[in-house]
Parts: C-alpha cells; structure tokens; sequence
C-alpha cells in the first residue's frame, strides 16, 4: 500500500521514495516544526470523506506553521489506521493528501502505518523556515503581545462550528443549501492563512492559530503573554453564511465567539504596522481585521452589546463532539 | 497537564517551554528525520507499564536513527490519549519519557495531545545528525547492501517475541522468573543501539532496523538492494534466555527468527572493514555477529539443518498480536 500509494507523492529525494526507514533532509537554515494529531469522532466525523480528512490533517498542522510566520517544507505522516476501512477508502485518503502536497508545495519525507483496532487517527509532523529573511529569524510567539498593540484575526470565524452543527443536525433552523455546503467545507478543510505568514514573520507581535474557539485561544494568548486582551465581539468578522445563520436565528455570536475549529491566525501589531498590514492584506487579497486591543494586566474581555462578557465564562462552548 | 508533566521535560530553548504553536530549532547541518507510532493492543499489552510504553515509543525511532547511522538531537511527540486513563497514568508516561530524554540526550521539542475513544496511540517524530563527519553526509540506507558484501547483525534475535508470549501465556514450558523478566523487558522496552551509529556512518553499506522480525525484514533489505542475502540461521545470535528457551523446547529457532520488534540492526560490510568493524564493537561493547553474504541474485536464503528454507516462506510469523 505504501509503495503503490504514497510512495509517488514522495518525489523529493530527501524522501528516499519512502523505501527507507528515515529521511535525509538538507534543512534550509532555522527550521519551525510542529506536529498535531487529528483523531475519527474528535476532530472529525466517522462519515467525512476521507480526502479532505487527509487535508485537515495537513492544513491544522499549516496553519501553525502559517501563525509562525513559516513558509511549509516538509512533513512526515503517521497513519494509525483502522482495518475496516478498504484499499479504496486508502486511495481517496492518499489522493486527498497528494493534492495539497502538490497545492502547499510540501515534501512528503516519511512516515510509518500501522493498524489500529480503533478510530482512525492520523498524527503529522510538518516543519517549515521562517518566511521572512530577517537574521535571527523571528518567529511570532503567543507570548509576544505587547500592551498597546492591537489585537487583529484573519478571514472570519464562526463558520466551521456551524458545518459542524449542520452536519449533526443540530442548527435548530435550516439554511440555504450553498451555505451549508460552504460551512461544512469550512469544518472539513481548514485554509491555512499561509500567504500572511511572510507579513507576520517580517512585523506581528504575538501570533497564533485558533484551532479552539476565539475566546478560549485569545486566552491563552493573553495568558502567554501576560497581558489583557480586550476584544470587541461586533467587530469580530463573519462570513456571509455565518451573518445569514444569525439573522436566521439559526445560532448566536457566543456560540460562533466558542465554537473551533477556525484555523484563522489571532495576533497583535503595533498600532504603527497597520498601513502595512492593511497594504500587505489587500494585495494577497485576505481580510484581516482589527477586533481588538491589548492591555496591562491579565485575562480577557469580550463583551456584547447587552453587557455579557463573554471573556469571564469559562472555557467557552466545546467545539469537539467526542473523546 | 502539558504544562505541569511535560513542560518540565522540554528545558532546550528551541521547545518555547511547550507553550507554543511550534518549536524553533537550529539544525546542525543535515537531518535524518522518522516517525513511528505505536499502539495499545498492537504494539504494546494494554496492561504494560505506562513508564515502559513512553520508553518505547521513543527507542523505536531511535532505533531507526541508529540504523541510519544518526545521533538524534530532538523529538516531537503526538499524544492520543483515552480518557479512560487517569492523571496518575500520564505521570507514569511523562516519567518514563523524561527518564529516556536524559538518557539519550534528546530535546523534546514539541507535540500536542489529544483524547480518544480509542486505544492509547503514541507518535513520535525524532531527528539526529550524521553521526559522522563525512561530507557529504553518509546515511546508509536499506537499498546499499553488494554483492560479496558481508551480512552483520547486533545484539540478540528473538528475545523479544519471547517476552510477548511469556506475557501472553503462549509459552508451552515455564522459564525460570529471571529469564522470564529479562524477555518481558526486552519487548517492553528496545535497546536502541545508537553506540553503532558513528561505525555505520563511516562504513556500512546497507543498514536498516529489524522491527518486523529477522526474516521479513531481511528480505525487504534485500528487495531494496536488489540483491539475494544469504542467511546462516544458526550462526544468528541468540541470548542466554532465548537459548534456554530453546533448550527447554519453550520455543523453536523459526519463531525466533520471524519474531518481531527485537530493535536490532540488520547491515552489510565491505569483507575489508571487518576487523574495524570488530574492533569498534569491541570497544562500545555491543555483540555485532557475521549472520550471511550478499549474494547476485534476489529474494532470501535462510535454510536450517534440516534443510527447512525460512528464506522461502512467506512473511514468516505475524509478531503483533491484534490489529
């Protein structure tokens, strides 16, 4: 299975057509790595297809590498997989994972399979060189935000907890076809916000990917940072499908604040760097917006327009169905 | 949990405290790069020792780095872990980690944890050096064995099959409780045999890890070399315990040599490098034993006494024992 599958996405020499047992890779100068694992009945649906599973699995760990400010190099896949999935179901994950190799530009080094009596669970190790030429690379931490700064997040947040809710059947009014199929595509395929990271890698300050929801991942940011972030829900930026499922009442602004799953980069600026960042944002044409501030002391507020501050509930919704 | 049990564990400034998205490291030069994952119910006993479980889901990649003649700087863990275990256990595993880290001399760079209704599932990622300073760097792979080359093999064979049937209670004769204890550690726990590394950077020719037992893996070195090996089966080195074993009609010699997960290292030498070879193994004081040729020619001999080829039947014995 390995050779007829996997083997021709592996074409970089550094792979050794996967007939080894390592790799052997000639690293560029610093190098970003990051590795997260995505598990069948946690991070997705037992009934997802199984290509795009493969390209969630590739795109959560791009899109922390996008939040360093890294351009993508390599990856290795482990792929514990269940036995009652079929050679076909295997062709579709493979062929799901060679189209963004092949989209992203990333070598497919190694990797092991072997079987699981459980879900299907798939862990990637991805690495990356900072986008930007500055020496010593900068690479953006969650711990870099500065009282001051402000607080920005890309494209729009919200819409993958309603493909998920879609999916299970749990938005209490239905919603136009073509939204729905947006938003479950938003569930199923992160977009790794990788044309940012080049800005991010040369001028961000603090910077991270919301994989578990807004407020629980500005937290933590806040947190690493030792400071207060201060957000504004209404200028949180949501898509159409998102604005339509909330003038449907369809769901509300907390549930789309909690709900994760975004892969949007969260990070702060000095108030200087926004011409740039605006500048910069217009030419690779995605949306960044400015949803916040950061302040001396600690924590989070994030308060609606009746007074609710969603930044003193703790956690926030669980965006997980399972496990 | 990540903060208290395993930050503690990642005190190289490359891991960011494991605080955030992705780790920064600074390569040496060139990198050998591999990941293995093992799973409970497939690759260790749902009732194995926590400590022991993290100890060889590392050893197992540094297996790999040995073979390749690698010394490893640093790892990425992938944690998926069944809610069904407790605080205590993840202690247990944490500390069976950051025993190994310390004494392999690892960075633990980065990783994430997930749950899982399934089994306990563990992914690493390790990296290393050439061990030696060759240039370019010499990392011998599977695909190096020649013809009139010398077949070596390290340590012991079959130790560790015997270890999983005494677990099981597959074992048709008792052994004394010593010998017992010291195969049941020896499935628990590989001894990676990294002090090989620098020799085989500098002078083997084909090298890889004997994971999947001595014949099956034997054979697919020869696949990849295009070459036929040529196997004594009683020349291959057996333990103290595995002889008493066979003395005692515990086990047989096929079993041995088909039995998985020994984690010993399977090359090829020039028949000029064997008295470096010997005396190198002299000094690190690891058993290196002669165990057959490569021939012209494809595929494997192995043939017994009794004229019985191992080399001739298929895939030899299944050492996993579910999944």
């Amino acid at each position: 299975m390995i050779a007829s599958l996997f083997a021709p996405l592996a074409h970089h020499p550094a792979a050794r057509g996967l007939q080894d047992d390592a790799a052997l890779w000639v690293p560029h100068g610093a190098q970003v790595m990051t590795c997260d694992a995505i598990v069948e009945g946690v991070h997705f649906l037992p009934d997802d297809p199984l290509d795009t599973v493969a390209q969630k699995a590739l795109r959560v760990n791009l899109s922390d590498l996008a939040a360093k400010g890294a351009k993508p190099d390599g990856a290795l896949l482990s792929l514990i997989w269940p036995k009652r999935l079929s050679a076909n179901d295997m062709a579709t994950f493979a062929a799901g994972l060679g189209v963004d190799l092949e989209t992203y530009g990333i070598a497919l080094l190694g990797g092991d399979m072997t079987t699981t009596p459980g879900p299907l669970t798939i862990s990637i190790m991805a690495f990356g060189t900072p986008a930007n030429a500055r020496e010593p690379a900068h690479v953006p931490a969650r711990a870099d935000a500065k009282p001051g700064q402000q607080v920005y997040v890309s494209g729009t947040i919200g819409d993958s907890v309603l493909g998920l809710m879609a999916r299970q059947g749990a938005l209490p009014v239905d919603l136009p076809q073509d939204l729905v199929a947006y938003l479950v595509d938003r569930y199923r395929r992160p977009q790794p916000r990788l044309v940012l990271a080049p800005w991010l890698a040369a001028h961000a300050g603090a910077s991270m990917d919301v994989s578990d929801g807004l407020i629980a991942d500005a937290r933590k940011l806040a947190a690493a940072s030792g400071v207060r972030l201060a957000l504004a829900p209404h200028r949180v930026p949501l898509s159409p499908a998102a604005n339509a499922a909330l003038s449907a009442a369809a769901t509300d602004l907390p549930t789309l604040l909690a709900g994760g799953d975004d892969y949007e980069i969260l990070f702060t600026i000095d108030p200087g760097s926004e011409p740039s960042l605006c500048a910069y944002a217009n030419r690779v044409n995605l949306a960044v917006t400015h949803i916040g501030t950061v302040e001396r002391g600690e924590g989070l507020s994030a308060e609606l327009a009746n007074g609710r501050d969603l930044g003193r509930e703790p956690g926030g919704y669980v965006h997980r169905f399972c496990g």
